[in-house]
Protein backbone atom coordinates (compact mmCIF):
# COMPACT_ATOMS: atom_id res chain seq x y z
CA UNK A 1 0.00 0.00 0.00
CA UNK A 2 1.30 3.31 -0.99
CA UNK A 3 0.08 6.95 -0.42
CA UNK A 4 0.92 10.08 -2.63
CA UNK A 5 -0.34 13.25 -1.31
CA UNK A 6 -2.80 10.88 0.68
CA UNK A 7 -4.15 9.26 -2.24
CA UNK A 8 -3.50 6.02 -2.78
CA UNK A 9 -1.34 4.91 -5.86
CA UNK A 10 2.06 3.21 -6.68
CA UNK A 11 3.46 6.22 -8.93
CA UNK A 12 4.78 9.53 -8.76
CA UNK A 13 5.48 12.11 -11.35
CA UNK A 14 8.40 11.51 -13.34
CA UNK A 15 8.98 15.16 -12.80
CA UNK A 16 9.37 14.77 -9.10
CA UNK A 17 12.91 16.78 -7.73
CA UNK A 18 13.14 13.58 -5.60
CA UNK A 19 13.69 11.55 -8.65
CA UNK A 20 15.32 13.98 -10.78
CA UNK A 21 17.58 15.09 -7.95
CA UNK A 22 17.37 13.12 -4.69
CA UNK A 23 16.11 16.34 -3.57
CA UNK A 24 14.20 15.15 0.00
CA UNK A 25 14.22 12.65 2.85
CA UNK A 26 12.76 10.11 4.47
CA UNK A 27 12.28 8.16 7.70
CA UNK A 28 11.86 4.50 8.17
CA UNK A 29 9.61 3.81 10.95
CA UNK A 30 8.82 -0.29 12.73
CA UNK A 31 5.73 -1.21 13.87
CA UNK A 32 5.07 -3.20 16.75
CA UNK A 33 1.91 -4.76 18.21
CA UNK A 34 0.49 -2.14 15.53
CA UNK A 35 2.32 0.86 17.32
CA UNK A 36 4.31 2.93 15.50
CA UNK A 37 7.93 2.59 17.06
CA UNK A 38 9.35 6.17 18.64
CA UNK A 39 7.21 8.46 16.28
CA UNK A 40 7.59 11.56 17.70
CA UNK A 41 11.29 11.58 17.33
CA UNK A 42 10.87 10.37 13.64
CA UNK A 43 8.95 13.16 12.86
CA UNK A 44 10.94 15.21 14.66
CA UNK A 45 14.37 14.33 12.56
CA UNK A 46 11.99 15.04 9.36
CA UNK A 47 10.98 18.37 10.23
CA UNK A 48 14.78 19.04 10.99
CA UNK A 49 15.87 17.44 7.86
CA UNK A 50 12.71 20.05 6.33
CA UNK A 51 14.38 22.91 7.85
CA UNK A 52 18.03 22.11 6.71
CA UNK A 53 16.61 21.52 2.93
CA UNK A 54 14.62 24.71 2.94
CA UNK A 55 11.61 22.28 1.90
CA UNK A 56 8.29 23.81 4.15
CA UNK A 57 7.69 21.21 6.98
CA UNK A 58 5.25 18.57 6.34
CA UNK A 59 1.56 18.85 8.50
CA UNK A 60 2.35 16.61 11.20
CA UNK A 61 -0.97 16.37 11.85
CA UNK A 62 -2.35 15.05 8.25
CA UNK A 63 0.81 12.87 8.23
CA UNK A 64 -0.15 10.85 11.47
CA UNK A 65 -3.97 10.67 10.04
CA UNK A 66 -2.33 8.91 7.05
CA UNK A 67 -0.33 6.40 8.77
CA UNK A 68 -3.37 5.42 10.36
CA UNK A 69 -4.60 4.10 7.67
CA UNK A 70 -1.48 1.61 7.46
CA UNK A 71 -3.82 -1.41 8.56
CA UNK A 72 -1.18 -3.81 10.09
CA UNK A 73 0.47 -4.78 13.49
CA UNK A 74 3.69 -5.44 12.20
CA UNK A 75 5.99 -3.94 9.76
CA UNK A 76 7.62 -1.35 8.67
CA UNK A 77 6.85 2.17 6.93
CA UNK A 78 8.80 4.62 4.59
CA UNK A 79 8.01 8.47 4.85
CA UNK A 80 9.60 10.37 1.74
CA UNK A 81 9.26 13.92 1.34
CA UNK A 82 10.27 15.78 -1.20
CA UNK A 83 10.53 19.29 -2.58
CA UNK A 84 7.95 18.40 -5.00
CA UNK A 85 7.36 18.70 -8.95
CA UNK A 86 9.05 22.08 -11.01
CA UNK A 87 11.64 24.85 -10.89
CA UNK A 88 14.27 25.71 -13.59
CA UNK A 89 16.64 23.29 -13.17
CA UNK A 90 18.45 22.91 -10.07
CA UNK A 91 16.31 26.51 -8.78
CA UNK A 92 13.68 25.77 -6.07
CA UNK A 93 10.00 26.03 -7.52
CA UNK A 94 8.39 29.12 -6.31
CA UNK A 95 5.81 27.93 -4.19
CA UNK A 96 7.46 24.87 -2.74
CA UNK A 97 4.12 22.24 -2.81
CA UNK A 98 6.47 19.50 -1.52
CA UNK A 99 5.35 15.34 -2.34
CA UNK A 100 4.77 13.32 0.66
CA UNK A 101 4.78 9.13 0.17
CA UNK A 102 3.71 6.40 2.48
CA UNK A 103 4.77 3.49 1.39
CA UNK A 104 4.07 -0.36 4.21
CA UNK A 105 6.96 -3.12 3.66
CA UNK A 106 6.42 -6.32 5.33
CA UNK A 107 8.83 -7.17 8.45
CA UNK A 108 12.46 -7.77 6.87
CA UNK A 109 13.46 -11.53 7.92
CA UNK A 110 16.66 -11.33 9.99
CA UNK A 111 18.36 -14.46 11.48
CA UNK A 112 18.38 -14.20 15.30
CA UNK A 113 20.94 -11.59 15.14
CA UNK A 114 19.54 -9.21 18.00
CA UNK A 115 21.05 -12.27 20.25
CA UNK A 116 23.70 -14.06 19.02
CA UNK A 117 25.30 -10.78 17.14
CA UNK A 118 26.77 -10.25 13.64
CA UNK A 119 29.81 -10.24 11.73
CA UNK A 120 30.71 -6.93 9.62
CA UNK A 121 33.13 -6.31 7.27
CA UNK A 122 34.52 -2.60 6.40
CA UNK A 123 33.90 -1.12 3.09
CA UNK A 124 36.36 0.09 1.18
CA UNK A 125 34.28 3.30 -0.22
CA UNK A 126 34.85 6.00 1.89
CA UNK A 127 32.26 8.73 2.40
CA UNK A 128 32.61 12.35 1.87
CA UNK A 129 32.68 15.38 4.37
CA UNK A 130 29.43 17.40 3.76
CA UNK A 131 28.24 19.56 6.56
CA UNK A 132 25.33 20.95 4.54
CA UNK A 133 23.79 17.51 4.77
CA UNK A 134 25.49 15.94 7.67
CA UNK A 135 22.92 14.06 9.93
CA UNK A 136 19.64 14.32 8.03
CA UNK A 137 18.40 11.18 6.33
CA UNK A 138 17.92 12.59 2.69
CA UNK A 139 17.41 11.05 -0.60
CA UNK A 140 20.65 11.06 -2.19
CA UNK A 141 22.17 7.52 -1.08
CA UNK A 142 24.43 6.83 -3.66
CA UNK A 143 27.23 5.82 -1.40
CA UNK A 144 25.28 3.37 1.00
CA UNK A 145 24.23 1.80 -2.13
CA UNK A 146 27.87 1.35 -3.73
CA UNK A 147 28.99 0.40 -0.10
CA UNK A 148 25.97 -2.10 0.45
CA UNK A 149 26.83 -3.56 -3.06
CA UNK A 150 30.27 -4.36 -2.05
CA UNK A 151 29.53 -7.72 -0.68
CA UNK A 152 27.18 -10.56 -1.51
CA UNK A 153 27.71 -12.73 1.36
CA UNK A 154 24.92 -13.09 3.14
CA UNK A 155 26.59 -14.46 6.68
CA UNK A 156 27.80 -10.38 6.33
CA UNK A 157 25.18 -8.34 8.03
CA UNK A 158 26.37 -5.24 7.85
CA UNK A 159 29.61 -2.73 5.90
CA UNK A 160 31.39 0.14 7.93
CA UNK A 161 31.81 3.38 6.63
CA UNK A 162 35.10 5.22 7.74
CA UNK A 163 35.47 9.05 6.84
CA UNK A 164 38.07 10.02 4.19
CA UNK A 165 40.63 10.68 7.03
CA UNK A 166 39.66 6.60 8.20
CA UNK A 167 37.53 7.24 11.23
CA UNK A 168 34.83 4.98 11.75
CA UNK A 169 31.37 6.78 10.96
CA UNK A 170 28.69 4.19 10.23
CA UNK A 171 27.47 1.35 8.92
CA UNK A 172 25.44 1.34 5.48
CA UNK A 173 21.86 1.13 7.08
CA UNK A 174 23.00 1.85 11.23
CA UNK A 175 24.61 3.76 13.66
CA UNK A 176 27.95 2.49 15.72
CA UNK A 177 28.79 2.17 18.94
CA UNK A 178 31.63 0.99 20.85
CA UNK A 179 32.36 0.49 24.88
CA UNK A 180 35.70 0.91 26.03
CA UNK A 181 36.28 0.90 29.90
CA UNK A 182 32.19 0.60 30.56
CA UNK A 183 31.90 4.21 28.56
CA UNK A 184 29.66 4.39 25.19
CA UNK A 185 31.31 5.72 22.30
CA UNK A 186 29.67 6.98 18.97
CA UNK A 187 30.78 9.14 16.03
CA UNK A 188 30.50 12.78 15.57
CA UNK A 189 28.09 13.38 12.54
CA UNK A 190 28.46 16.96 12.20
CA UNK A 191 30.70 16.17 9.05
CA UNK A 192 28.83 12.92 7.64
CA UNK A 193 26.76 10.11 8.30
CA UNK A 194 22.88 10.27 9.63
CA UNK A 195 21.96 10.99 13.48
CA UNK A 196 19.67 7.59 13.03
CA UNK A 197 16.42 8.09 15.76
CA UNK A 198 17.67 4.72 17.81
CA UNK A 199 21.48 6.46 18.03
CA UNK A 200 19.62 9.34 19.76
CA UNK A 201 17.47 7.14 22.04
CA UNK A 202 20.94 5.01 22.90
CA UNK A 203 22.65 8.06 24.14
CA UNK A 204 19.28 9.01 26.47
CA UNK A 205 18.89 5.55 27.66
CA UNK A 206 22.90 5.01 28.48
CA UNK A 207 23.36 8.83 30.18
CA UNK A 208 19.74 8.20 32.56
CA UNK A 209 21.55 4.95 33.38
CA UNK A 210 24.69 6.58 34.64
CA UNK A 211 26.82 5.08 31.52
CA UNK A 212 29.49 7.59 30.51
CA UNK A 213 28.72 8.79 27.06
CA UNK A 214 31.14 10.01 24.62
CA UNK A 215 30.58 11.98 21.11
CA UNK A 216 33.80 11.58 19.33
CA UNK A 217 35.43 10.03 15.96
CA UNK A 218 36.22 6.38 16.15
CA UNK A 219 39.87 5.51 14.98
CA UNK A 220 40.60 2.22 13.88
CA UNK A 221 43.23 1.54 16.87
CA UNK A 222 39.63 2.27 18.99
CA UNK A 223 37.48 0.22 17.38
CA UNK A 224 39.91 -3.15 17.34
CA UNK A 225 40.62 -2.25 21.27
CA UNK A 226 36.80 -1.49 21.88
CA UNK A 227 35.39 -4.57 24.40
CA UNK A 228 31.73 -4.26 22.76
CA UNK A 229 30.64 -3.14 20.04
CA UNK A 230 26.56 -2.81 18.50
CA UNK A 231 25.28 -1.16 15.51
CA UNK A 232 21.59 0.21 15.52
CA UNK A 233 18.60 1.44 13.46
CA UNK A 234 14.58 1.30 13.47
CA UNK A 235 14.22 -1.99 12.17
CA UNK A 236 16.67 -3.90 14.13
CA UNK A 237 17.24 -2.11 17.49
CA UNK A 238 20.59 -2.71 18.73
CA UNK A 239 22.75 -5.91 17.14
CA UNK A 240 25.55 -7.11 19.07
CA UNK A 241 28.88 -7.06 16.62
CA UNK A 242 30.47 -10.48 17.14
CA UNK A 243 33.19 -9.96 14.33
CA UNK A 244 34.70 -6.97 12.46
CA UNK A 245 36.19 -9.06 9.59
CA UNK A 246 39.81 -8.58 9.35
CA UNK A 247 40.19 -6.76 12.19
CA UNK A 248 38.67 -8.50 15.71
CA UNK A 249 36.37 -10.40 16.90
CA UNK A 250 34.12 -9.13 20.13
CA UNK A 251 32.01 -10.67 23.12
CA UNK A 252 28.32 -9.61 23.32
CA UNK A 253 29.07 -7.85 26.62
CA UNK A 254 26.73 -6.47 29.74
CA UNK A 255 26.56 -2.78 28.34
CA UNK A 256 25.19 -4.39 25.37
CA UNK A 257 23.02 -6.24 27.04
CA UNK A 258 21.69 -3.82 29.28
CA UNK A 259 21.09 -0.92 26.44
CA UNK A 260 18.69 -3.83 24.53
CA UNK A 261 16.87 -4.47 27.39
CA UNK A 262 16.65 -0.40 28.19
CA UNK A 263 15.85 0.25 24.26
CA UNK A 264 12.80 -2.65 24.48
CA UNK A 265 11.37 -1.02 27.47
CA UNK A 266 10.53 2.18 24.95
CA UNK A 267 8.62 0.16 22.89
CA UNK B 1 6.01 14.39 -23.78
CA UNK B 2 7.61 11.47 -21.17
CA UNK B 3 8.42 7.80 -22.01
CA UNK B 4 9.45 5.88 -19.11
CA UNK B 5 10.60 2.15 -20.67
CA UNK B 6 9.60 3.75 -23.95
CA UNK B 7 5.68 3.78 -22.69
CA UNK B 8 4.17 7.15 -23.11
CA UNK B 9 3.49 8.14 -19.72
CA UNK B 10 4.21 11.48 -16.92
CA UNK B 11 4.62 8.95 -14.08
CA UNK B 12 7.38 6.20 -12.85
CA UNK B 13 6.74 4.04 -9.75
CA UNK B 14 6.82 4.98 -6.20
CA UNK B 15 9.31 2.29 -5.37
CA UNK B 16 12.07 3.04 -8.42
CA UNK B 17 15.85 3.54 -6.66
CA UNK B 18 15.61 6.69 -8.61
CA UNK B 19 13.20 8.12 -6.43
CA UNK B 20 14.31 6.31 -3.43
CA UNK B 21 18.18 6.58 -3.12
CA UNK B 22 18.93 8.81 -6.42
CA UNK B 23 20.69 5.62 -7.51
CA UNK B 24 20.63 6.31 -11.38
CA UNK B 25 22.47 8.99 -13.56
CA UNK B 26 21.15 11.58 -15.88
CA UNK B 27 21.84 13.34 -19.32
CA UNK B 28 20.06 16.69 -20.29
CA UNK B 29 20.87 17.12 -24.46
CA UNK B 30 20.32 19.93 -26.61
CA UNK B 31 18.22 19.80 -29.78
CA UNK B 32 18.88 22.24 -32.16
CA UNK B 33 16.95 22.38 -36.02
CA UNK B 34 15.59 19.21 -35.03
CA UNK B 35 19.36 17.41 -34.60
CA UNK B 36 20.40 16.16 -31.41
CA UNK B 37 24.05 17.69 -30.30
CA UNK B 38 26.77 15.76 -29.52
CA UNK B 39 24.37 12.67 -28.62
CA UNK B 40 27.27 10.36 -29.35
CA UNK B 41 29.20 11.91 -26.51
CA UNK B 42 26.41 12.11 -24.24
CA UNK B 43 25.39 8.41 -24.77
CA UNK B 44 29.27 7.32 -24.24
CA UNK B 45 28.90 9.42 -21.16
CA UNK B 46 25.61 7.94 -20.00
CA UNK B 47 27.40 4.72 -20.47
CA UNK B 48 30.48 4.76 -18.22
CA UNK B 49 28.58 6.81 -15.36
CA UNK B 50 26.44 3.04 -15.48
CA UNK B 51 29.63 0.98 -15.72
CA UNK B 52 30.73 3.16 -12.40
CA UNK B 53 27.68 2.78 -10.61
CA UNK B 54 27.04 -1.11 -11.37
CA UNK B 55 23.84 0.11 -13.87
CA UNK B 56 23.29 -2.70 -16.30
CA UNK B 57 24.17 -0.12 -19.60
CA UNK B 58 21.06 1.10 -21.92
CA UNK B 59 20.22 -0.80 -25.40
CA UNK B 60 21.57 2.28 -27.23
CA UNK B 61 20.17 1.69 -30.41
CA UNK B 62 16.83 1.43 -28.31
CA UNK B 63 17.41 4.74 -26.80
CA UNK B 64 18.01 6.10 -30.14
CA UNK B 65 14.91 4.58 -31.60
CA UNK B 66 13.20 6.46 -28.64
CA UNK B 67 14.97 9.71 -28.94
CA UNK B 68 13.36 9.75 -32.66
CA UNK B 69 9.83 9.79 -31.40
CA UNK B 70 10.10 13.21 -29.97
CA UNK B 71 9.30 15.44 -32.53
CA UNK B 72 10.52 18.95 -31.88
CA UNK B 73 13.32 21.10 -33.54
CA UNK B 74 14.35 22.90 -30.81
CA UNK B 75 14.14 22.28 -26.84
CA UNK B 76 16.32 20.46 -24.42
CA UNK B 77 15.99 15.98 -24.24
CA UNK B 78 16.63 14.74 -20.34
CA UNK B 79 17.30 10.78 -20.15
CA UNK B 80 17.54 9.47 -16.55
CA UNK B 81 18.70 6.02 -16.14
CA UNK B 82 17.99 4.10 -12.49
CA UNK B 83 18.91 0.75 -11.12
CA UNK B 84 15.05 0.54 -11.12
CA UNK B 85 12.80 -1.13 -8.68
CA UNK B 86 13.84 -3.66 -5.66
CA UNK B 87 16.56 -4.72 -3.78
CA UNK B 88 16.48 -5.05 0.42
CA UNK B 89 17.33 -2.02 1.48
CA UNK B 90 20.64 -0.34 -0.22
CA UNK B 91 21.36 -3.53 -1.62
CA UNK B 92 20.92 -4.14 -5.53
CA UNK B 93 17.66 -5.94 -6.51
CA UNK B 94 19.19 -9.23 -8.76
CA UNK B 95 18.51 -8.71 -11.42
CA UNK B 96 18.56 -5.49 -12.10
CA UNK B 97 15.73 -4.10 -14.67
CA UNK B 98 16.91 -0.51 -15.47
CA UNK B 99 14.34 2.43 -15.04
CA UNK B 100 14.82 4.91 -18.51
CA UNK B 101 13.24 8.04 -18.96
CA UNK B 102 13.28 10.27 -22.05
CA UNK B 103 10.96 13.63 -21.67
CA UNK B 104 11.61 16.85 -23.45
CA UNK B 105 11.76 19.98 -22.56
CA UNK B 106 11.11 23.50 -24.03
CA UNK B 107 14.13 25.86 -24.61
CA UNK B 108 15.13 27.89 -21.69
CA UNK B 109 14.78 31.84 -22.28
CA UNK B 110 18.49 32.88 -21.22
CA UNK B 111 18.82 36.94 -22.02
CA UNK B 112 21.65 37.20 -24.79
CA UNK B 113 24.66 35.97 -23.07
CA UNK B 114 26.40 33.97 -25.01
CA UNK B 115 27.57 37.42 -26.70
CA UNK B 116 27.79 39.70 -23.37
CA UNK B 117 28.71 37.25 -21.29
CA UNK B 118 27.59 36.71 -17.52
CA UNK B 119 27.82 37.98 -13.97
CA UNK B 120 28.65 34.96 -11.47
CA UNK B 121 29.26 34.72 -8.14
CA UNK B 122 30.45 32.08 -5.47
CA UNK B 123 28.54 30.16 -3.26
CA UNK B 124 29.28 29.19 0.58
CA UNK B 125 28.80 25.70 -0.38
CA UNK B 126 31.79 23.48 -0.72
CA UNK B 127 31.50 20.56 -2.90
CA UNK B 128 32.37 16.87 -1.30
CA UNK B 129 35.05 15.04 -2.52
CA UNK B 130 34.13 11.72 -3.40
CA UNK B 131 36.11 9.92 -6.24
CA UNK B 132 33.45 6.95 -6.33
CA UNK B 133 30.97 9.69 -7.85
CA UNK B 134 33.51 11.94 -9.53
CA UNK B 135 32.32 13.06 -13.06
CA UNK B 136 29.78 11.61 -13.61
CA UNK B 137 26.40 12.64 -13.99
CA UNK B 138 24.33 10.57 -11.20
CA UNK B 139 21.13 11.58 -9.44
CA UNK B 140 22.69 12.57 -5.94
CA UNK B 141 22.66 16.31 -6.46
CA UNK B 142 21.86 18.21 -3.58
CA UNK B 143 24.42 19.96 -3.11
CA UNK B 144 23.69 21.77 -6.45
CA UNK B 145 20.25 22.32 -5.84
CA UNK B 146 21.60 24.12 -2.33
CA UNK B 147 23.92 25.54 -4.10
CA UNK B 148 21.94 27.15 -6.85
CA UNK B 149 19.06 27.84 -3.67
CA UNK B 150 21.58 30.43 -2.00
CA UNK B 151 20.79 32.56 -4.55
CA UNK B 152 17.43 34.40 -5.99
CA UNK B 153 18.88 37.51 -8.19
CA UNK B 154 18.15 36.80 -11.76
CA UNK B 155 20.97 38.71 -13.11
CA UNK B 156 23.17 36.00 -11.57
CA UNK B 157 23.79 33.47 -13.76
CA UNK B 158 25.59 30.94 -11.95
CA UNK B 159 27.66 30.06 -8.91
CA UNK B 160 31.00 28.87 -8.90
CA UNK B 161 31.22 25.62 -6.56
CA UNK B 162 34.49 25.19 -4.68
CA UNK B 163 35.83 22.21 -2.89
CA UNK B 164 36.63 21.77 0.92
CA UNK B 165 40.02 22.65 0.09
CA UNK B 166 38.89 26.09 -1.78
CA UNK B 167 40.07 25.23 -5.04
CA UNK B 168 37.39 26.34 -7.73
CA UNK B 169 35.87 23.23 -9.34
CA UNK B 170 32.90 23.56 -11.79
CA UNK B 171 29.48 25.73 -11.35
CA UNK B 172 25.83 24.91 -10.34
CA UNK B 173 25.01 23.99 -13.63
CA UNK B 174 28.70 24.28 -15.55
CA UNK B 175 32.27 23.66 -15.95
CA UNK B 176 34.47 26.56 -15.27
CA UNK B 177 37.24 26.91 -17.97
CA UNK B 178 40.00 30.07 -17.56
CA UNK B 179 42.68 31.47 -19.77
CA UNK B 180 45.93 32.98 -18.63
CA UNK B 181 48.74 33.80 -20.76
CA UNK B 182 47.06 32.23 -23.81
CA UNK B 183 46.46 28.82 -22.04
CA UNK B 184 43.19 27.26 -21.48
CA UNK B 185 42.76 25.60 -17.61
CA UNK B 186 39.98 23.50 -15.91
CA UNK B 187 39.52 21.88 -12.59
CA UNK B 188 40.65 17.72 -12.65
CA UNK B 189 37.41 15.70 -12.06
CA UNK B 190 38.61 12.98 -10.23
CA UNK B 191 37.70 13.92 -6.87
CA UNK B 192 34.74 15.93 -6.76
CA UNK B 193 32.66 17.46 -9.74
CA UNK B 194 30.54 16.74 -13.54
CA UNK B 195 32.62 15.73 -16.20
CA UNK B 196 30.77 17.92 -18.83
CA UNK B 197 30.16 16.95 -22.78
CA UNK B 198 30.89 20.59 -23.74
CA UNK B 199 33.69 20.46 -21.88
CA UNK B 200 35.15 17.49 -23.14
CA UNK B 201 34.56 18.81 -26.00
CA UNK B 202 36.09 22.40 -25.64
CA UNK B 203 39.09 20.89 -24.21
CA UNK B 204 39.60 19.18 -27.96
CA UNK B 205 38.88 21.72 -29.73
CA UNK B 206 41.61 23.64 -28.01
CA UNK B 207 44.17 21.31 -28.17
CA UNK B 208 43.12 20.47 -31.92
CA UNK B 209 43.78 24.79 -32.45
CA UNK B 210 47.35 24.99 -31.08
CA UNK B 211 45.84 25.93 -27.62
CA UNK B 212 47.70 24.71 -24.67
CA UNK B 213 45.57 22.99 -21.86
CA UNK B 214 45.98 22.46 -18.21
CA UNK B 215 43.73 20.06 -16.10
CA UNK B 216 44.53 21.00 -12.53
CA UNK B 217 43.19 22.67 -9.81
CA UNK B 218 42.13 26.44 -9.94
CA UNK B 219 43.04 28.35 -6.54
CA UNK B 220 41.49 31.80 -5.63
CA UNK B 221 44.37 33.28 -6.74
CA UNK B 222 44.10 31.67 -10.21
CA UNK B 223 40.92 32.72 -10.73
CA UNK B 224 41.94 36.29 -9.62
CA UNK B 225 44.55 36.59 -12.09
CA UNK B 226 42.51 34.80 -15.29
CA UNK B 227 42.47 36.55 -18.36
CA UNK B 228 38.78 35.34 -19.56
CA UNK B 229 36.90 32.99 -17.81
CA UNK B 230 33.93 30.94 -19.10
CA UNK B 231 31.58 28.17 -18.40
CA UNK B 232 29.95 25.56 -20.37
CA UNK B 233 27.45 22.94 -20.38
CA UNK B 234 25.17 21.67 -23.31
CA UNK B 235 22.28 24.08 -23.49
CA UNK B 236 24.43 27.29 -23.26
CA UNK B 237 27.40 26.26 -25.03
CA UNK B 238 30.23 28.56 -23.83
CA UNK B 239 29.01 31.48 -21.75
CA UNK B 240 32.09 34.48 -20.75
CA UNK B 241 31.97 35.13 -17.48
CA UNK B 242 32.30 39.02 -17.14
CA UNK B 243 32.37 39.04 -13.52
CA UNK B 244 32.96 37.24 -10.64
CA UNK B 245 31.13 38.99 -7.51
CA UNK B 246 33.68 40.20 -4.95
CA UNK B 247 36.67 38.80 -6.92
CA UNK B 248 37.25 40.49 -10.30
CA UNK B 249 35.91 41.35 -13.85
CA UNK B 250 37.19 40.31 -16.75
CA UNK B 251 37.02 40.72 -20.65
CA UNK B 252 35.50 38.74 -23.23
CA UNK B 253 38.50 37.97 -24.42
CA UNK B 254 39.76 36.15 -28.05
CA UNK B 255 40.57 32.32 -26.76
CA UNK B 256 36.75 32.32 -25.37
CA UNK B 257 35.81 33.76 -28.84
CA UNK B 258 37.38 31.60 -30.83
CA UNK B 259 36.15 28.72 -29.01
CA UNK B 260 32.47 29.94 -29.02
CA UNK B 261 32.89 29.65 -33.02
CA UNK B 262 35.00 26.60 -33.21
CA UNK B 263 32.13 25.05 -31.16
CA UNK B 264 29.26 26.41 -33.29
CA UNK B 265 31.33 24.71 -35.98
CA UNK B 266 30.35 21.27 -34.11
CA UNK B 267 26.69 21.50 -34.15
Amino acid sequence: MILVNGIATDNISAQDRGLLYGDGLFETIAIKNGIYQHLNQHLKRLTIGCERLGIPTPDLDQLREELTLINHSRGVVKIIITRGQGGRGYRSPEPVQPTRVISFHPWPEYPADHQQGVRVRVCNLRISTQPALAGIKHLNRLENVLARNEWQDTTIAEGLLRDQQGHFIEGTMSNLFMVKNGALHTSSLDQCGVAGVIREIVLELASQNGIECHIQNISEAMLKTADELFITNSVIGIWPVVEVMGYNHYLKGTITQQLQTLLEGTE
